[in-house]
């Protein structure tokens, strides 16, 4: 693939310190209106610093890349996170860090697949959208978009960057990317990480939360994935939920893994049909892998009659990873493994700080 | 059906100011440890005023009365759903409130199930629960319990009760009960209510927010429905879902709705398979009701090129109604109605506050 | 005095529907950096739509309006909250609404004197300011500002503003003016109000909390108050605080009230010399309000014995009023009122929204 | 002096492991009501266990002493502090761990003093309270009290305590003390520490955030002080300040020192008169402590020039310590040095980890 860049000459008077490749995917961020008229329309990377012109007083070089085709972050899929993975393969000896412009609607799925298919990355990867155009006048998105690139740029005082992970920057806060969700379709305040602590806090200052920041390792070398299996699905449960319904999501032909929603601490019925559909899955060599429908706190398999039984079946525990992360882990995992028993120790175990141990 | 109840004697020296049924279904609340030993066992209500004497202090009549057999909160079911509505239906002339001891891991879907099946409620309805069994020392179960009797007890000046709906109380929380969620598997403060503000603030004093909290109208008589029908299930977005998957989903034998978990602003993929499995369900009269993944904001389809196939395809937006309420909503207005097109719009208005309009 | 005015031509395709006035008063906002330098100077109004362009396609006129003299807000004091007042009342009949550009150190306080000073008030007047200078990339000046002028433009279905009342618009919130405080110096959301619910919320969309709003009353007739007494002081408690320091601050000559920063409910210590001292000042008619160290809560005298003296001694309870009202309502009324009682009766009650009864 | 103690004999059947010296000073916590009555009389603490009987089944030795006058926490002063320094100096040797039982009032000062006069303390010194009393039917107090002495217990893997500092526990939160500040007077959730993170959070299970804690050090050997110098007084800046209030305070006989109260990151006004009053004050070695009024951020003198002229003046800056530690601090520094160079050395760096460098 070939993709059309465009390099921003900045005009700040001191010595540039670095460089960012920008990546633009589509989303809300990139609408502006028409020169006459009411219509949103896709935003024209060439005319960015008519629209941000704080971009070009950064002391850093940038260059901006437009996926040949922006989509709507609802259509997003495996295949644009490969995309994404291979641009930054081919791209990662020439910058010092990536922005991914993104869409809010699925933005924390595609940082969490990310996270999962850039192993040993050592570089800055964050995303950043809006929740109104760049066009609309009381845009978040140029806040963003900015202190996105101010994120990406910084290094420590030993010249190496402090964030060497895949993050969200949204409004004022910086997140690990498979530890986020987007909580609010409304307010400018959108993500949020409930199991672990925020990365950064943009005010006046940047301040760091620097035990919770993944260390850099110079050591590393960076391993791209590019398979992914979406042969799994999502059974949430609900009371009343009936035997049919489990029965029939845990018969899809194909059908690799399910991410189940539990209850509370991955409790779920101790009904015997539901015992028996969970137990005959796992013979079939179908993985459950146990997530909570709580944003906050984790699963604890065994630790009420009503999960141990889940434990007992060998449903593997999610722990406090969110829904997003335990999607995408998921089909990371089955990209890479076929036996049943290593994509369940996988999945076990925190790949890339996304759950707690 | 028949339930064995205790009359608490109160010691109060104030004179009685009203009457509470306490209602005892399980949970982890009613786990106490045995007289010698580690292990938990279900509270025996005979003990009560051992465990919490303040109660026997409180100036209102309060009588216990527990199910049959208590059950896990992971295992309540639409029939639990119905037997607790027909005990307030019994009770209702004798008693001023009514408090509903439930496990928290289904509270939330409980206390929606309740708001549909009491029409016209107008006397208090609150659940509480604990996080940690009353027979473990910080247990959080003695103050949940006590102050949801006292606001249970709560009457205004013209001596009608204050609250006249279906609320979750926990952790210093009054909410309205068809909004709120589990959103902490483990802090005490659990429950949630993302899009409609809390209904009271239990600390030194009670605050009631009254402009928020649905008014007493005596001349509402309860209506007591009986019937919740289950062919519903969840369908959950996400990047790199199968046709396969959907199909699957879509075409359960019998299914009559699914509540589609979307992105954002209600937001779904555009590709063509998606769109014609939607067209298709909805053909064949099973009713699609978007509600978002979410907690805060609404569904708006048609803002977005993503949703606004969905409203032509004749999906039911669900506005900013929780999971837990929407899918309780399901089963009851499918119970209530067999005319797709009286439950869809059934569907579409707030029946009991569990949606902005 | 006369004021210079630059005026916006709106390039909105759509007709104007309102007026506002813009305010320049000073502060970190309006900041920009040297055309090559990095030094910071102050903003140029002329230049305004360089740095803002989004402005001129909002669909309303606005003027901009500089104070002779743009002060740091450290520098506030009563003479500018007057002259602001009087620049209110020359230009009421000419504009639908008010913005006011202010420093975020004493916006506060600026905020809760208008409140007292602009009487009747029937039109908004919105406050808001930045964190860091229109100049830096990262500004939250511009999503300030910009949404400051559409809260003050907006109106209802009647044709009425929606915000009839002195308010502070920062970081997505719409504050009561005098329920607001500056809780942080660093972070971009520096405002809030404790004791009193956000008028509103812009995200996506703006979401009004109307039943907590001020409600418009078009015959209402604004009365402009031009003085201000300064014979006032904070006396702050603390264990351990003398009496020496508390003799002197009590006996500061011409000292006509003093507000006393109390513990929690509005207590303090009983020792006698406190209370001699207290009762003493009351005597000699200097007014002693009682503002809770808190936050959160209200001063409920008489509750605990720690509290109950000063009540006996004529303490005036400040309820749940911040410093930053009370010491500007204390200026307010005793520049209206010389009467020691009335004073009192009038600071004991709410007079715009300031205090809960 | 000598207290009278009660041990408590523990009913657990696992062996204790660890002591637990109770404190009791008095305030609302310990008030329960008469047995024949609706009066508030204070506890007694013979009758703990009725009131209280979790605890006997806690696995350690609680041995509970009371101060032999207990006094609102209103009345709290340096001899209350210096006589809680003196017996943990006392039984130091004696004990695992300490819990203060403390009135909310003036907790954050109490904790703040204890944490400079307990140098090198390597055991938990946990302050609780409540804000309603134990002899109240919802009361926060048996919950604040049971899980201090939880966390007082609480020991690593090497058997060493996890704390090791002066904290405030107080729902759910462990807070370090110096860092504590009492923002509500009416909800449960009282205590907020705005510039440093929770020590700990305490639901089903304690979740501990061990980078931010005081890392044991069993080299270190505490150091009692025992003396503190109250020559001290806030002055709150506020806009229309006058000179004579300024003068007044600056000037009260044998004052040493004054915290500042200015605004936003430092900033007071720049009138000359100000500018003379502290020069000369400074002059006459008088220490000014510049503390923000905002809870959150930090004193950043010299940033703006409204803060320039106080850095040239030698004002110290307060960074982001609270005002309750940044008076206490002041009257320790006070009581151990006279030279004010020493004192305000002391003053600029963090002792006891109260604030950022």
């Amino acid at each position: 693939m070939s993709y059309s860049k465009i390099h921003i000459n900045p005009i700040s008077p001191e010595p540039t310190v670095g460089s960012v490749l920008v990546i633009y995917t589509g989303g809300t961020l990139g609408m502006v209106y028409e020169a006459k008229g009411k219509q949103l329309v896709p935003f024209n990377f060439n005319q960015i610093i008519d629209r941000v012109p704080e971009i070009s007083r950064l002391n850093f070089d940038i260059t901006f890349l437009s996926l040949s085709e922006p989509i709507d972050s609802s259509n997003v899929n495996p295949d644009i996170w490969i995309e994404l993975a291979t641009i930054i393969e081919q791209e990662y000896a020439g910058y010092d860090s990536f922005v991914i412009l993104h869409g809010t609607d699925t933005m924390a799925y595609t940082a969490s697949a990310l996270s999962f298919l850039l192993e040993n990355l050592n570089k800055p990867v964050i995303l950043t959208g809006a929740q109104l155009p760049i066009g609309v006048a009381r845009s978040d998105a140029r806040e963003n978009v900015i202190t996105a690139l101010e994120l990406a740029a910084a290094k420590n005082e030993e010249g190496q960057p402090i964030i060497s992970e895949v993050c969200i920057y949204f409004n004022s806060l910086l997140l690990r990317g498979n530890r986020s969700k987007k909580r609010e379709s409304s307010d400018f305040n959108a993500f949020h990480s409930e199991n672990y602590p925020a990365l950064a806090n943009a005010g006046v200052r940047i301040e760091y939360n620097l035990p919770y920041i993944k260390p850099h390792d110079s050591d590393q070398r960076l391993t791209i994935h590019k398979n992914m299996d979406n042969r799994v699905a999502f059974l949430k449960m609900f009371p009343g939920i009936s035997q049919l319904v489990v029965d029939s999501i845990l018969n899809i032909s194909g059908l690799r893994g399910i991410v189940l929603e539990t209850y509370g601490a991955g409790n779920a019925t101790t009904a015997q049909w539901f015992l028996d559909a969970i137990s005959n899955a796992i013979e079939k060599n179908i993985i459950i892998f146990n997530v909570s429908q709580c944003d906050g706190g984790r699963v604890a398999q065994g630790h009420y009659e009503t999960s141990r039984f889940l434990k007992q079946a060998g449903v593997v525990s999610g722990s406090d990873i969110t829904a997003e992360a335990a999607i995408t882990k998921m089909m990371y995992v089955f990209g890479k493994e076929t036996d049943p028993h290593k994509c369940a120790e996988m999945l076990s175990q925190p790949l890339r700080g996304e759950m707690s141990v």
